[in-house]
């Protein structure tokens, strides 16, 4: 390659140029802390989780209940292991400042076996999400066919693993978890969600469910629907003020339709009501409402105008 | 690692546990069955059949029309037997119970080379679909452009390829193709979809096709459209009804513009007609309608407060 | 594999009718042109760029600004050469035809060098977005998990590294940039629009930025949002005349909310104004105007009753 070595000697300038700015630019650079968790460490053990959540589908082939328990049995113990790890990593991160001294990869290893122990209830509820998913859906040829392929049971399941995990006082690692699923199927569900179990998305690319919502159970919603925040509360020197409601209220057998935006911790959409597509509501309704769009206005235009 | 080894006999238990919970939730397992189709094995095939539909573009370089014949020929060789093994397990995993006798490696057989036969006539369909592409988007610079980077184009490919597997009695692998798509592009169509050569969709993430939609031909649709389903008829015990035609259809030369809605299996949108943003439409509307939203009220406030 | 060899003796023709189509469709394959950039290539070094615009997060660990020179020093040196090979490829695939005496080598090294020399400048523009991504969403804890988990921080990075080399006059690796963005965040930002610091997208999937989009400082917007061409001016041949400003300009300090939709190069936001979700806008507005919908209608119908 006809490589100019005189610019090449530019080089040392430019990485001397760019360390200066690690000392200015403080908020964009991780240097002099703990270790954060591994994102492919993450990624990895969420995977064993969905494994042991739904096994003979992902990987591993001809498992039948006289073999799964060793099969299973060793993924729980490699996940004990890798969370061990991944868990102090993130406790340590978040708490070293204030406690230096505790032993975090034995608090690390309590809250492992905790979250463990949560997943047979755990099935149970994804059970429930299965069966929900086959009812709402006319395309759905069986339900096994849901959990080889729909992604929103895919960020469903991410979603409930990783709302355990913060209910347990995991830091950093609820919110990697549904990120790396937000990145796989476009559904972003943040972890401090309240979500009942029988919970369907349908498709769900550009769904967002805001860390203050309530969902209740057998609740369906689909693509694009975003259930979020009307306003930011702010204090008196004009800061956001965070860890309020900002975010819906979805009561039991609720559906939402496509591209709808329900927004404000003060919403609450009443049992049975059904929010149709592109609808824009930010005020509660009754149980048992519909709430539609009016019809769009028509005009005649001469062929190939444009609009969009 | 300061491992608590009571904690770890622990792991013996949860196991139990969660095996325990395989007998009682038997829709989220997949034990005791015959094998499924591997993910890994449909997404190499895939880039596979994408390779020798636009060859040159994604792997091998300096590829000429001396010396093509070779390099397609290898990867044909290959893709007749991936294809007939994960067809192969398809096939067994849908007919085995009704068909036990069946040969299901050589039924795989003959329907990899009926759906290999078929590639050279798609590639007409592909040649027109990136001919609209470059028509319909005044950014594109290039015809090769389209195909190197539009992930439309990568959507509408793996569609084709998938509805050629569904209508030559291949289960499951066609789902799992545009399923994979998804991930990649956030566009969602269902292999079932009947559209017409000339199809265009730009940028495209959040597009949801419908698996009874009947598209035109030279129909152009943006980011966010959903060709969906109104209502599901349900029969007498409450269940949905599968198989209907649900979805809209888009006559020739139609324009769907960014996170429109159009719904139902008995709207039908007259050709060249055009849809524009956030419209959301449940009716059918004449060739040369223009439909398009009133526009929004404006409400002057005082800057800072929010809504969204 | 019960493989019957007389189907296999078809692959032979299946192979030379698809040769024969690549004489016949010429827009769909990229034989004997020169090499395109590699794809992985590119995002080997735009994982690179990331690693030094962001040290400490995404790889190697306890980094401290005592070592970090070391690491970033290997890295640049790295970056000099993988992208002086990727940006030497798209300038002789764009340029050859033209000026095929062109030492393309050289040329990729200077722009090489001219873009490693405008990181450090970058860094302090990033500062800015992550500031801003934290002022503006409630649900941030701290600047750092932004920088670690926020993917609109991510795609907004991607960007601004691709519009410096849209400006250099790199052919190519922009779009292919932004577009490996997009597959992993859902967010599509043109290599071409011009955006001000302190650009925050929360959420994000769905975001479509046009080339032509001007976005000023402080300004803030949400999943779903389309900043897109309202009308696509033809010659008088019937094509789309292509660069001209088709996209909209935010001024500063606007937010836009999830699913909005703003059209048109003559619309301009006046700075301060707020747009809300699932806004249609294709005209101007003042400074400090809010933009909202009417409140849908209600209709009360009976349980079961669906629609979407």
């Amino acid at each position: 390659m006809a490589t100019d070595i005189r610019l090449k000697d530019e080089l040392g300038s430019i990485t001397e140029n760019l360390v200066e700015t690690y000392t200015a630019c403080g908020l964009t650079h991780h240097l002099g802390h703990t270790p954060l968790p591994s994102r492919d460490g993450v990624v990895d053990a969420l995977a064993d989780l969905i494994d042991v959540l739904y096994p003979g589908f992902a990987r591993r082939q001809n498992l039948h209940i006289g073999n799964v328990g060793y099969y299973v049995g060793s993924i729980v113990d490699g996940l004990h292991d890798k969370l061990t790890q991944q868990f102090a990593r993130a406790l340590r991160h978040e708490l070293s400042h204030q406690q230096p001294d505790l032993d975090f990869e034995a608090l690390a290893q309590q809250k492992v076996v905790a979250f463990l122990k949560q997943l047979p209830g755990l099935r149970a509820i994804l059970e429930q999400d299965v069966r929900a998913a086959y009812d709402g859906d006319p395309a759905a040829r069986s339900h096994f066919e849901i959990v080889f392929c729909y992604p929103g049971l895919e960020a469903v399941t991410t979603y409930r693993l990783a709302h355990i995990l913060l209910g347990l006082g995991v830091p950093l690692i609820p919110r990697m978890m549904t990120e790396s699923a937000h990145a796989k199927t476009g559904i972003d569900i943040h972890p401090g969600a309240e979500i009942g179990p029988g919970f369907f998305i349908d498709h769900g690319t550009g769904v967002v469910i805001g860390e203050t919502c309530h969902i209740g159970r057998r609740v369906k919603i689909y693509q694009g629907v975003t259930l979020g925040a009307l306003s930011f509360p702010r204090d008196s020197d004009g800061q956001i003020i965070r860890g309020q409601k900002r975010h819906p209220t979805l009561e039991d057998e609720v559906v939402v339709y496509a591209n709808a935006t329900v927004l404000g911790g003060d919403t609450v959409v009443g049992h049975h009501s059904v929010v149709a597509s592109n609808v824009w509501l930010t005020h509660s309704v009754e149980p048992y409402t519909q709430v539609l769009l009016e019809k769009p206005q028509l005009r005649i235009r001469p062929a190939g105008a444009e609009a969009g």
